[in-house]
């Protein structure tokens, strides 16, 4: 499903509600890390990840250890939103991910972003392997 | 698309992300207004209205009057819920609904709600007609 | 501190930044909700209560189970919100919440609310009485 | 009242909330944007400046074009955060702040981070020379 080619992205849909837009008429900027989250788990579902389960039943966690963002152009009230999801980068217990946020058919980026997150114990919180569903998936990546 | 009894209500599926939770575990008590609103949202999109349009051809905005909310069961992360849209009665400049979220699949409520919204003005806020189209779609409902 | 007479509201202020804003300009419907939780929470403190150690240490949760709002004018970006805090009615494990947000130094409300609040057990969510300091502080109020 | 030196950083009160926090128990990370931008403002407000009036009286707009952010430990329920504010540099029409967040009277940081932020013009979103009130304040700085 997943190669580290951009045209072979993971995509994900997200469409702009009032909820997401301020006062500055366009997408409040925190915003799109919600978007971005979105499409890493939409992107681990499709891998069979589901974080809920996997926390209960692998003890395991993923968290958000860094995020570069960079604002592009607004997105706005009722547009239709790709996210992208890339892996840059395979740690031992982490991932770097390359993500986009653009208009549906368009080529213009709104947001980019590079996110690490980390796999954790959910006890401890101390560093976790990745899970092996996890490391199938992305063996040709690396 | 849009019959007033429950077998017929518009379903708009929503998906619970980590950004939806607060540390009780469950879903944020006031995020289920914001699904309302995604829901009533895409109703009205399917209707052939489009808010952002709406307001910039018609200078006409929808608001929120009134909401009263029964918290029933918490939704958890990962949940697939459906959120239904129902007319509850319909008014000269406004629109009364009558919404569920449940567990998809399932028939136990976790949040039912009614939600008054009135159609203004967007220049002077004042109450102004309900828009053609809306009107045609509901006029069976009435 | 807290009686139930309006001049004696426990009063708590907020500044609306854009995180609380929509791109109707004005403040977020649902951020209301968030505005009320703050106040409660902090006149809650002020009687001695911190939520965090009221679950930690006698497994007692509270959550929101109904709420009913009125919105009646909208507030801005930068405004000064003073929210109150009254109690409008205490049951054996639940307490009722009248809530009114104004802009600060006037009479004018934004939004009204109705809150009931029930106080449960942490593990089986059944409710629980509520605990001693709270009964002490509004035995004048019943 | 700002000198970029760590100990005469401008400082702001933050509590956290249950809005604030996810289903992880802790607060959610993209809510250390909101945090960081409420001392931003606040700091602004301090020098004089209200965001909404130099909207409407100079059609000057501050807009947030990146932010990287570390995720060092979790803030949860109920915390008293201390956010710092910083200037890291001085563009001709941009400000790059050094930001941190910790939990009041310790030292050891939940977030830190860097935002850029450019002043627009409202209209046409094109770059517009710093307001001169911030431009006499930041000076020492510089």
């Amino acid at each position: 499903v997943f190669k580290n080619d951009q045209p072979h992205s993971f995509v994900w849909p997200v469409r702009v509600y009032y909820e997401d837009t301020d006062a500055g008429g366009v997408v409040f900027y925190a915003n799109y890390l919600k978007f971005m989250e979105r499409a890493r788990t939409e992107w681990l579902r499709s891998v069979g990840l589901d974080q809920g389960r996997l926390r209960a039943e692998a003890g395991r966690l993923f968290v958000v250890r860094h995020a570069a963002l960079d604002f592009r152009a607004p997105a706005r009230l009722d547009d239709h939103l790709e996210v992208t999801v890339d892996i840059a980068r395979v740690g031992g217990a982490s991932l770097e991910f390359e993500q986009r946020i653009r208009r549906a058919g368009t080529d213009a980026d709104c947001c980019r972003g590079r996110v690490k997150v980390a796999c954790v114990c959910a006890e401890t919180m101390r560093p976790k392997s990745l899970p092996n569903e996890l490391l199938a998936e992305i063996a040709d990546v690396r």
